[in-house]
Order: C-alpha cells, then structure tokens, then sequence
C-alpha cells in the first residue's frame, strides 16, 4: 500500500557487514527512517537527493559539535550541497523558545533560503523539535531532515511529526504537524551521550513496552544488565520502536484518539518538568509519571500485583527514580490542567490496563485531581 | 463528490428576501463560505456550531471595532459561546509581526485556551492571516473562523487556507497552509469602507479577470459606472470569486503550480509595498504590478493592442494607478528576488497570455531581471 522507496533497493544492505534497517512512514509525503552503525560517514550518500545544489542550514546543539558531528556533516556535505550554514545552540529545553523561532526565521531570510531550501536538525528532540517548526512555518514549510543524536530523538521525536517549543506557561503549547524528508539515524552516535541522557532515552523505551509491547517490556525486565548504548542490539531496538510508533502515527496522524498513548506518564511528567523550570529531566519526569499512574491504575482496572514493583525496579535499574522531589499536588494539578491535552472540562489520560497495554480514559477534572490528590500522598509514602 | 455542507439545506436561502449563497470548500477538512447581506446580525446561527460552549477569541482592529462590528459579534455570541474574550490591533500591514504571534500565543496561553476553542478573525486580510496563523501554531493547531470585513478579505485571503506574517526582510515570509471551519462573509459590512480600501479589494477582482475570467474582465470593463460596496451585485461577485478561488486551491492546495496564477501582479505588488514601507497599499502596489506585467508580456506574447490600454483605463477607474513612484529597477530588482516565489537560479512569474486568461513562465533571474529594467525604463515613460 505504500509507495516504493528511493532506498528500498538498500533494504538491509550491509554496510561493512553490518545491517542498515530501514522504516518507510506512509504519511502524505512518505520518509525514510534509516537505522544503523556508521551512517554518518556516509551521510554524502543518503543525504544526497535532499541536498544537492541545495542551501542547507544545520542546526544543532554545542555539546553536539564538540563531540565533531557538526564538522563530520558539514565535511561530508560540502561538495554536495549548494552552499553550507550551520548555526549552533547551548543544550537544553530553555531554546525551544518563541524568541529562537522569530530569531531563526530571520536568520534563514538573511541567508535568502528559498522553497527549494533545506535545514537539517542534527541533535536531539530539543534541536529536532526546535527545527521542524521552524521548517514548518517559513516561507510555509520547508524541507528539514532529522539526524537524531540521542536515543530519545532515535526512538520517539524524530518520528512522526510533532514539532514544537515551549511558552512560560508550558510546555509544546507553540508548534505544527510536520515531517521530515529523511530520518538519518546513526546508532553509533550515542556512544557519546552521557550515561543520565542514555537513560531517559531509556525511559521512553520503556514506555513503548509499557503501552503496546509485552514482549518488549519482558525482555527489558529479564535483561540482567542494562542496555548499553554501545550494543549491536540498538539498531534493532530502535527499528522495533520507530516501527511502533509508525504504527500509531498512521492511525492518527493528528493526535486526536490513539496517538495520545504515546503520552502514558507525560501528563505528570510534563507538570514536574514544568515545576522544576525544566531541572528534571524528560525521561525522569515521564518515568515518575509512569509510576504515580500506574499505581493510579491499579485502583480501576485489576493489575497483576507485582506489575508495580517490577515495572519501579526497571525504572531504578536505568536510574529513572533515582531522586525524590516534593512537588505538592496542589502544584502539579495546576500544571497538569494547563497541559494541552486537556478537554474542556475532562481530561484524557493514559492509564495501564494490562502487562504492556495501556488504554485511553476521560474523567470530569474535578473528579481525576481529588483522585490523583489523593494517590500522590500515597506515592510519596510508598516511594 | 465533495462531502454534504451543514449548511447545504440553507443554500440559496432567502433572509429577509435576500439570498445568502454557500460555497463549499473540499478541502481535507470542508468548510463553507456564507455570503450574503445581514449576516452578522444572524452571527450567532451561522456560528453556533462551532461556538457552542467554547471559548472564543475574537481578533480585530481598531477601524473595525469603533464601526460597532466588535460589539455586535459579541453580543450576539454571548449567550452562544462558553466564554467571549476580545482582542483589538491598531490597523495596518505592521500588525502582521512575529512579536504579536509571540504575544498572541501566550496571550491564548494566559487564557487556558485548550484545543477545543476558537479563534475568530473579524477583519481584513491583515487580521484574517495575522489570527490564522496564530490559531495553526497554538497547540498545533485549534480552530478559527474567518469574518472578512473588506471586499479584499473576502474575495481572496479569507479563503484558501494561506496565514501568514511578515519579517523584516519581506511579506509573508512565515506562515502555515491553515483553513478556517467557516467563512461568514457579510457584504453590508463593507458599506463603511473608506472608498480606497473598497478599491484596494477591486484590484484582487481586477486579477481574477485577467488570470482566468474573460466575461468577468469584459463585464468589469464594460460597466459604465464602478462597481459600489453598496451593491446588490456584490453577493454575486464574491460569490463567483470564491468559486474560482476554490477551484485553483483544489488543484494546487500548496502552491506548487496553478495556484501561482494568483500571484499575477504580487510579485512586483510585494516589491513595491516593501520598497514603500507598507505605505504603498497592497491593492495599488498589485495592480500597478499587473499593468507593468502586462507590457513585459507584449514583448513574448502577441497580444491585443487595446488590451493594455482598456486594462490601464480600468484600474484608472478605480484609482489604482493613480500616483507615480520613483523606485530605481535595481531597488525593485532586489526586493522581488528575496520574495519566496524564486527558486534557486530561476524566477516563476505570471503573465497574460490573452484576454483574461494568464499562464506561468519560468526565466532564469538574470534574464528576467534585466528584461524587468528595460521595461521599467519604458514604463516610466509610458505611464
Ligand atoms: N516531537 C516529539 O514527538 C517529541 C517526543 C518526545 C520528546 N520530545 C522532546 O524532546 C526533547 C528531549 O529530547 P532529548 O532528550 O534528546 O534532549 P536534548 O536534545 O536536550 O539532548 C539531551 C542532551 O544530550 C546532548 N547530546 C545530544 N546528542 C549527543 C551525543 N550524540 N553525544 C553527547 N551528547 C549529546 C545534548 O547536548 C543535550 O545536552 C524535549 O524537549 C521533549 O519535549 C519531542
Ligand atoms: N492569505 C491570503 O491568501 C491573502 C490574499 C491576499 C491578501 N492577503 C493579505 O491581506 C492583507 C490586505 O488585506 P486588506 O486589504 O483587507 O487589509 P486590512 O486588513 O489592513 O484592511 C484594510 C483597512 O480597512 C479597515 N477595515 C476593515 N474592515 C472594515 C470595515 N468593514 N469598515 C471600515 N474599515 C474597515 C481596516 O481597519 C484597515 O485599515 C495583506 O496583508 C495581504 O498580504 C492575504
Ligand atoms: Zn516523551
Ligand atoms: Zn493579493
């Protein structure tokens, strides 16, 4: 049913003996994810039909440059590409920001890129989040290709065509549904991720189990040591999850029903963000979600009762629950309801009903925070 | 083909003796456009279903506002509406900055806008793409309604789904492809245009003549006295404009071929509004674009010898050729090649081909630049 793609003729081509899986996303204008080991060393060749005679904007993070991506790309595209820009921000959540939007807008009028014109996000979810908007909105849309960099960007943002940045009063409340032309992820690159990056990456992966994997969530459960972000096992994790999230993607592009699964913990996870100014992690805030609405769910739906203490112990093996932090649930409830997942007068969460399946439930407001007000007492105690 | 109308059972309807006509939009996401006389006073019917128990934003400026369309809106949605906040801009093209998409965002932000609430733009084409695309980017996208109040909004940017700002370095430079859920569009409400922003709006009508309407073109150059906002007839000719609009936007939805036959005129139109700082009218900067135009295309195409003339008296009709401009071609030069409409190395541009009826031609820039200056020279001399 998909269209055929320019680079299935490589499907699981070997590349010095090593395997490079490709993901086809069937969406309007299909786009390949191409997972594997040493793909930045030739990205000249699966870049190639994006950017020749092209002007090409990288952006990326300064902790990504100083490791040599930035020049690695930069290299490698020169002869290629038309012409090469490359901007780079300090790391963190604080530059998904209006201000770098107008800021980056302008950058790229200066320049004179046109319609033809490509940005490339090579980074993490905050530079691949930051970049497709802006590619979303100037001159109407762009082309922009992801080159994630961590394996949170590998596993979930690159994929599926959220973009956003934040506002003071939340999080992702500014932002577009909008593709990329070409996912270019290189396993390799993780191996340079500080081992707390690694981990919340971890934790999304765990979430994949959590919401649609049983299998998955058993083998992360039975593994006796960690992943490594060095294993030849990624590039199959990684396919394993992109292919999930293709799957949900496809059915609801626009995030109207099925897609909101992909949000289990992320309603409180996003609330500590949010309290802390962004001093908690991603994956450790949706990690303490997954655990505060697991416990949630136990009192509606009839959970095994060693669900809960295996999922924690898989949580603290990566270090996802690492801290405690004293948030009231005063002002959690308060970030809580200012998320955009909010209805009008319900709200739509996510809540485990079974080992690896997660389901969609609404409840009045009022009804789900004297619930949860009640549940984060009991967490605290608990934890 | 195109998916039943709500309003299907109204179509033709009779309000008061009058006629209210309804063109269905068959887009992705189907809208109507309501046009008629009275409409506003029946603004809460129209809008009901998309009002009902929501929030409402209603965007305007401040010419609008003191001529009492605000206040009526509200009034009427009042009792409709879950709860009616109002916003109002100083009139005019600066309005359309990145600094009021930021303020707006957080402004919806500040009011708990969830993705359930609506936006409305009550305005010209300034306010109708300035609040498009405000309500394409918050929480990636929530709903908005087009009230165009200038025969210009009416005919041509209320419909189309094309929003966007304006960056220093040129008009229209970041937007989105974003569509309204309706289009009320109440011809008495341009009886309080000023009479040159009545004339602006015939520039668009002008252009729709020459790019695909020979009976139109002919009716308009036949009339003995210019057309009136006070018209009856005017029902007919929005009508008959968004009928052509929608007939070009289904075609070209994203502005890759036909829809770029809507540019006859803009992209020498853009140059001179920005060569004059906005103080040059989009109206008069189009239509005197379309006169030069037309004598570029004499050069290429064998056209009529009273063409250009009878087309210059028209505008002349309407005043829109009334002033002289100074601007150097290298001025005008520079300013059309930053516009988005050029690719790479060569220009797309519109030019007539016969009586009322235009076509795209693509140059390389260096030729259609210097083709430009020798025609600029004559244009002075000629005009
Ligand atoms: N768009 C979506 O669908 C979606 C989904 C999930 C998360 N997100 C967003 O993604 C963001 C989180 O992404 P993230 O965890 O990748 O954060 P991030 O982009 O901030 O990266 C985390 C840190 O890793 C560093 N880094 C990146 N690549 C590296 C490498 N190869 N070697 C060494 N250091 C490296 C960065 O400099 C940064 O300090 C959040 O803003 C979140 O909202 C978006
Ligand atoms: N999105 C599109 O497809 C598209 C198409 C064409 C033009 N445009 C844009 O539209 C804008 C021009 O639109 P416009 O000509 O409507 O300009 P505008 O919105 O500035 O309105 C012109 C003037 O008319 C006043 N006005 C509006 N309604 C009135 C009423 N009923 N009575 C009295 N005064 C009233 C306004 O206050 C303003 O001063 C430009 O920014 C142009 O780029 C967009
Ligand atoms: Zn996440
Ligand atoms: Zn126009």
């Amino acid at each position: 049913m998909e269209a055929p793609s320019i680079h299935e003729a490589n499907k699981h081509k070997k590349l010095g003996g090593r395997t490079m899986e490709i993901v086809r996303i069937g969406v309007t204008q299909p786009y390949d994810v191409l997972i594997g080991r040493g793909l930045l060393k030739e990205a000249d060749k699966h870049l190639y039909p994006f950017v020749a005679d092209k002007k090409v904007l990288i952006m990326t993070d300064d902790t990504i440059m100083k490791h040599g991506y930035l020049n690695q790309i930069s290299e490698k595209l020169k002869t290629t590409a038309g012409a090469i820009h490359t901007i780079s921000f300090q790391p963190g959540e604080e530059q998904k920001s209006m201000e770098n939007v107008t800021r980056l807008v302008g950058h790229l009028a200066d320049l004179n890129f046109s319609r033809q014109d490509v940005i490339i996000a090579l980074g993490g979810g905050v530079i691949g989040d930051l970049a497709g908007f802006v590619a979303s909105i100037y001159l109407r849309g762009i082309d922009f290709i992801q080159i994630p960099t961590t394996l949170l960007a590998a596993i979930d943002s690159s994929v599926g065509g959220k973009t956003a940045v934040d506002l003071p009063q939340g999080k992702n409340l500014v932002g577009a549904f909008y593709h990329p032309r070409l996912v270019l992820c290189d396993v390799d690159s993780f191996q340079t991720l500080e081992p707390h990056i690694f981990e919340d990456g971890c934790s999304e992966l765990i979430k994949y189990g959590m919401i649609m994997n049983p299998r998955l969530l058993s083998e992360l459960m039975d593994r006796t040591t960690p992943l490594q972000a060095t294993d030849e096992e990624l590039v199959e994790i990684v396919k394993e999850c992109v292919e999930m999230k293709r799957k949900v993607v496809l059915e609801d592009e626009y995030d109207h029903g099925l897609r909101q699964l992909l949000n289990y913990g992320h309603t409180l996870g996003h609330a500590f963000e949010q309290c802390s100014q962004y001093q908690i992690s991603h994956g450790r805030a949706v990690a303490l979600g997954m655990s505060v609405f697991l416990q949630m769910a136990d009192k509606i739906n009839q959970l095994d009762d060693h669900y809960r203490e295996q999922f924690d112990a898989l949580l603290h093996q990566y270090h996802l629950l690492a801290e405690k932090y004293d948030y009231t649930a005063e002002e959690l409830s308060k970030a809580m309801i200012n998320d955009k997942k909010r209805r009008n007068s319900t709200i739509t969460i996510v809540l485990p009903i079974a080992f690896g399946k997660c389901d969609l439930f609404q409840y009045p407001i009022d009804e789900f925070l004297s619930w949860f007000n009640e549940e984060w007492q009991k967490y605290e105690v608990y934890s």
